[in-house]
């Protein structure tokens, strides 16, 4: 069995879409605006539409079989609006994502997104946590490390702030991918820049703190391979070691996973060559940031797998990356994706 | 011949750091003290003292000649006080650098830094650029592409804010290397995320403008091997085919370059996989981010020419690396290091 951790409901119909608009204009005309939740009237053929020629295509094609599927990350957008705002909208995403797993429990696992909000308080989001898991039958969250969007203003990851959040997560068992949304600072691409950069700044933010000592039991993923971690993982190990840090395997790998994000055959190999198989989770973010077909390969850029495959791995480090790491990070997948 | 293009002056005398204490004891006092240039006085034996154990002693350890050699990024701390105090502090900086290389003209080129500051204009950059070029001597310089240490609250890296500066660049015949500064952001730690999130930014950056049609002489050095771009190389091929740009290396790898400060063996070769040897140039940042010595290897983490002696390249891509491009990159070292 192949269990792809990172994917978004990019395909989502066009009703969600309407009503984030219909949340921006109300917005536009008054910031503080508080709303209603409202509804987003889509239908279950609607979303089999959706998902049929997309993701579920792609995953026969490419013979993987259950995906970590979350609402679209880069639409989560905390920093639009106010906590209500990010309230509703969060709601919406999470309920669409469970529709999406009750009709296919074979094909998707639900992941939440959380309606964190910039200068807001964390407790919303635990709420939300706790309906998504124990209410909605979740498996894991997405953590966004800065909800400013790219203005980076909020507090870092080991700051008390998130720390109900993390007694959460520890509590009902279920890992965190740290994952920004859309940047709005125009410094920064959101795919290209803004995803990679907050990546190897949440790496480094547990690198320097002792967060892990306060919950020894928080696991949280790194997607986009980890971002430059891997790249630069010699120059991580030296900051760690002339820090008088432990080393890194001893200090974060009993916390951190990076899934295999990475759209070419030298990144994949670059990741394997230095993360213990313990700690890759396999992922492709299908149907993503990148869509197209590599003209050098003639696969999609995204067709991760096909990377792994060629990477020469050893029978029971494929069946860690592929399955086993997944089933050890997000044990509620035993439980059954329903709830 | 072996030329290093990234070296700062880590270990300046004490009296260096003394005036930039005072610099900041007088913006305490008032934000917006002007002050005068003054004095910063070292005598050559302490530069040479400075130097003969540290990055002397490590070229002849190490077998290689000639580093390009600039002011302490890290304390370049653009953000630090107004344009006065960066003009001042820039002049001194480089006004070292320039000492060094007459010392010891065999070792050392000299490379500027910039006297920026968050809001200020860009004239006073092309000045200083001017003036170490035209009458100092220098070979190329830094630009900061976030003077904010961090908050990226500046005009990005196409934006016309930067023109003149590129416009004299051009006309001068020196590239610049794109270098950020101490974050003072307390998400981000300067070389461990700082550095390599921005070295990703200013790429993409490049990739999603048309800069390089505006300068098509323009040259800019990305370091630290690039952040975290070619291990994400698959990643930036697909994004730009998607946005329906031209392929990397006819948009942007007849300006941009990559340096080989990334500190292990399977980060260099997935450098060396995907980057043409056309655009790397050997570098090491010694004596910089990372100074210990890597227990996996019983040699220093930063002794990058060790990963690239033990990549099989060819002859003539060694010696475009550790020369070749060097020079086509900084022609103004042929001319001589001193003025």
């Amino acid at each position: 069995m192949i269990i792809d951790c990172h994917g978004h409901y990019t395909t989502a119909p066009r009703q969600l879409g309407d009503y984030r608009e219909a949340q921006r204009a109300a917005l536009a005309r008054d910031p503080d605006h508080l709303g209603e939740k409202g509804t987003v009237a889509i239908s279950d053929d609607e979303i089999r539409e959706s998902l049929e020629g997309a993701q579920l295509r792609l995953q026969r094609e490419r013979g993987t079989d259950l995906t970590l599927f979350s609402p679209r990350a880069s639409w989560m957008g905390h920093h639009e609006g106010n906590a209500h705002t990010s309230r509703f909208w969060s709601e919406h995403c999470n309920e669409l994502i469970r529709r999406v797993c009750d009709l296919y429990p074979d094909n998707f696992a639900p992941v939440c997104q959380l309606p964190q909000s910039p200068g807001a308080p964390i407790e919303p989001s635990v709420r939300e946590l706790r309906r998504c898991v124990e209410e909605l039958g979740f498996v894991g969250a997405n953590l966004n490390p800065d909800p400013s969007g790219g203005y980076w203003d909020g507090p870092p990851l080991p700051d008390r702030y998130w720390y109900r959040l993390y007694e959460a997560l520890c509590e009902l068992d279920v890992p965190a991918m740290v994952h920004v949304s859309a940047a709005c600072n125009p410094h920064f691409h959101t795919t290209g820049s803004h995803y990679l950069g907050a990546d190897t700044t949440a790496f480094m933010q547990l690198l320097t703190s002792d967060l892990f000592s306060d919950f020894p039991d928080l696991r949280l993923v790194i997607p986009h391979g980890g971002g430059a971690v891997p790249y630069h993982w010699g120059r991580f190990r030296g900051l760690a070691q002339d820090m008088g840090r432990p080393p890194l395997d001893e200090a974060l790998l009993g916390n951190v996973w990076f899934d295999t994000c990475v759209y070419h055959q030298a990144g994949i190999d670059c990741l394997l060559a230095v993360i213990p198989a313990d700690n890759v989770l396999f992922a492709s973010e299908m149907v993503g940031a990148v869509r197209g077909i590599d003209p050098e390969t003639g696969h999609h850029y995204d067709d991760t797998r096909r990377y792994l495959d060629a990477a020469g791995l050893s029978e029971a480090d494929r069946a860690k990356i592929f399955e086993g790491n997944a089933r050890r990070v997000y044990p509620r997948l035993a439980k059954g994706a329903t709830p």
